[in-house]
């Protein structure tokens, strides 16, 4: 008897509709490239031809003062003659409830990120396997099947899976547009709202991703009050994905909605939840350390149970609660990261804009989104997806297309850059001007040989200000005057 | 506005109906004996009249060897000057296949379990968040909701949240009976799928424990052979919970079901799966190491797209690739453990013997069978809630009523006995024996009063063999000749 190929939705089919019906989320650009790289990774020594992964959102940058903090810290883990006293009672340890210092050193933390302007309750922490894990989770506090989350699009790719695949609901973009530069406005949110609603779809909330993967960019006070009061008003779920709230590098500073939520009248504190992990701000995405934090006390609750089916090691517990509870080394991380990651999104961020390529002014985040719109003979996905070839199988670099994030606009691509060594970089970048320049010598000759008019058009650079930042666009639909590019540079 | 206490299932509900709809199980005298355990624990110097712990199925018999090993192996941690310097890449490390070495260490370690007559292959290992996050991964991918997984009773409380709270599927109890040692027999799960055919629910598999969790013994070839006959014939997944593998303490020995999937001709190996873990055979329920093994590639891949939500933090999987790759430990530990677990096991049902308690003849798992039926004024589960009361609150030993397993007859309970040093042993037998002499004083002097008739005949002592073993009992509806418990005495 062999597996259905017709998805098995029938009666008696062996496997289920979840199993069979592919909504995985996998069948996407942003895998395949992790795939390219995984055939071909590059290695300065060993395989310095191979392709170099720019499409894997880590934080790489200050290993060297986590593994300091770890040779001086023998005792943190259980595995040392230090240590191991404590082996068999953590080796047990399987309340869902988690290590209450673990739980408490995770709570100061995020207080800590927030430079103590929002408190958070160590009673409400929720440990999970990783965001992938806190997002389903939640969702399934929150959401019946065919429910729907608004999310303002280019969105983190994996939202496909960890919303929707095993939950049944459905996820609905709200297309943003290059325009603001991709933020969010209440006109574009009331009615990709209304719209659904109308549809007769349950609207249950909106998932925020702040700072944004894949913009680089932080959600600026006024506007996520505003989004918030939209949310309270309707009285749906905001739920905010902080994920990367320790990666912000430059002003302006981060504000989380835990900041805002008692400037909201309406805001009904039930209604609104925080996604956190280690794995971007600490750079530990192997451990596996997801939180939810809900100000809803049944969410918390039932969340609680289910977390059941993804603890957090407790030998990692109690790793982490003894490295977060030095607040030593927590003060020098957070300040020494940040600076680190500054350097380096600079030192892309002005390459590419020495040989013609433009980026979205970005202030946080492991990536830049980059904009490639000049290098596409046709203003389609089509051309994008020729394109991003291109650069992952020629160039060798392995970036995000912006259609695998839902990007709404041809042409966008999110470029990490925290993952790799200072010499990988600059290989990345060597390669990045050899293959400008060859385009562009390309491009003579085709022009003087008579070369389509179309590639001329897409060579003609876009307007960027001094510091190679795309600036803001005038258009008719520009809908927001706050966007944060805007407030930086005034 | 606040959280609607009615279920919260009508469109435009706050929260979903799996956080609102009670089924998470944990309402149950398994989880509440916990929590009298957890309100007074035991202590033998700082709590002497504390609650026991009996209910928790631990096995921190080995953890001497387990530290020893972890002394020697510094390595083995990225934890340490030795082995820090593989932190970054295995902080980062976050593939979904796992670290091969730890895939490859998990094979090995269940081939040996098995002695070698069953191989497993690294690449049909999938991870997982525990068992507890195997199972429910496992029945996301073979069962839509509404569908059903029969089940042989007294079966392990957390199913009832593992397979069926989020994924929607049911679970139906085949009743087994006492009077052939609750072994599962062909004609009761024959007339279990076809009642439940007929009443229209589509029956996807069955699931067994093997070792059984709560009886304490294995399924005997044979019998597993013709349970798989069956489900092949009938099309339907024969899922094995395997966790308990390496506890088998006593003949019979162990049998996988695969070792038997070769002798059955119509076996379907697309419909065989296995679920293991290192929290009972290893001790290491804090690791939350769990694995799916399945013999069907869809399953394989689906499950590991899945296992996004709970893997095991890689700082774990590269300490249990390290121990288990460790060949004259794992011999040590597979030789040593049983021994122990055989030494406690018998220390307790000898002295429950000499009091008149008989228990089910176990060969494997951290609990026995104990039947107290004859303490029962009725044979009721209002006798039985009853007396656990007692135990629990008086006799202060947490032990788990036969009815939060499921157990179709009243006055059954599971004892774990290896979670407890051997002096915290000794103060439970004691407390077993003050409480049955006071029993019996009372009942002398209520017969002597004019007590009722139900008591007495309650303490009629029931069958048990010269090992103080409960015997089978003749009863017209006895089914299988092939009880492990005959066949272990034949």
């Amino acid at each position: 008897m062999g597996i259905p190929k017709d998805g098995g939705n029938g009666l008696g089919a062996v496997l289920s509709k979840i199993a069979t019906d592919g909504r995985h989320g996998e069948d996407s650009p942003y895998f395949d490239g992790w795939k390219a790289y995984e055939e071909n990774p590059f290695h300065p020594a060993q395989n310095p031809d191979g392709v170099i992964q720019m499409g894997l959102s880590e934080n790489g940058l200050c290993f060297d003062l986590t593994e300091d903090w770890m040779k001086s810290n023998p005792k943190a883990s259980i595995c040392t003659a230090e240590g191991v006293e404590n082996f068999s009672s953590i080796a047990n340890f399987q309340d869902y409830h988690g290590l209450p210092e673990f739980r408490q050193a995770i709570a100061r933390f995020m207080t800590r990120i927030r430079c103590g302007r929002a408190k958070f309750d160590s009673d409400r922490i929720v440990m999970s396997g990783g965001c992938t894990g806190a997002c389903e989770t939640l969702v399934f506090c929150l959401a019946d099947p065919e429910d729907a989350f608004l999310v303002p699009s280019p969105y983190y790719p994996a939202f496909n899976r960890d919303v929707r695949w095993r939950t049944g609901v459905q996820l609905i973009p709200i297309n943003c547009k290059s325009s603001n530069n991709f933020q969010l406005t209440l006109p574009e949110l009331e009615s990709a709202y209304e719209e659904a609603v109308e549809s007769g779809v349950n609207v249950k909330g909106l998932i925020l991703t702040n700072p944004s993967n894949p913009l680089g960019t932080t959600l600026d006070r006024t506007s996520l009050r505003e989004l918030l009061e939209f949310t309270s008003r309707k009285k749906i779920h905001l739920v905010c994905d902080e994920i990367y709230s320790a990666t912000v590098f430059s002003s302006p500073e981060f504000t989380s909605v835990s900041e805002v939520m008692h400037e909201v009248e309406c805001c009904d504190p039930n209604l609104v939840h925080i996604i956190y992990s280690l794995s971007k701000d600490m750079g530990l995405p192997g451990f596996r350390v997801g939180v939810i934090y809900s100000y809803n006390n049944t969410v918390v609750s039932i969340a609680r149970k289910m977390s059941s089916f993804g603890l957090v090691s407790s030998q990692t517990q109690l790793l982490v609660a003894s490295m977060l509870s030095d607040e030593e080394f927590v003060e020098k991380f957070l300040e020494e990261s940040p600076r680190r990651l500054r350097a380096r999104h600079r030192k892309f961020v002005r390459a590419l804009g020495e040989v013609g390529i433009g980026c979205l002014q970005g202030n946080a985040g492991l990536f830049f989104w980059m904009d490639l719109r000049h290098f596409l003979k046709e203003q389609t996905f089509e051309e994008e997806m020729r394109l991003w070839r291109v650069i992952v199988h020629d160039v060798r670099l392995n970036v995000s297309p912006g259609s695998s994030f839902g990007c709404p606009e041809p042409g966008f691509f999110r470029v990490c850059f925290a993952n790799m060594e200072e010499g990988t970089a600059d290989v990345a970048l060597g390669r990045i001007r050899a293959f400008v320049s060859k385009r562009e010598h390309d491009g003579e000759k085709k022009r003087k040989w008579g070369g389509n008019k179309m590639l001329r058009l897409s060579l003609k650079p876009l307007r960027y200000d001094e510091n190679n930042i795309l600036t803001t666009m005038s258009s008719p639909d520009m809908m927001s005057p706050r966007s944060p590019l805007v407030r930086a540079r005034n």
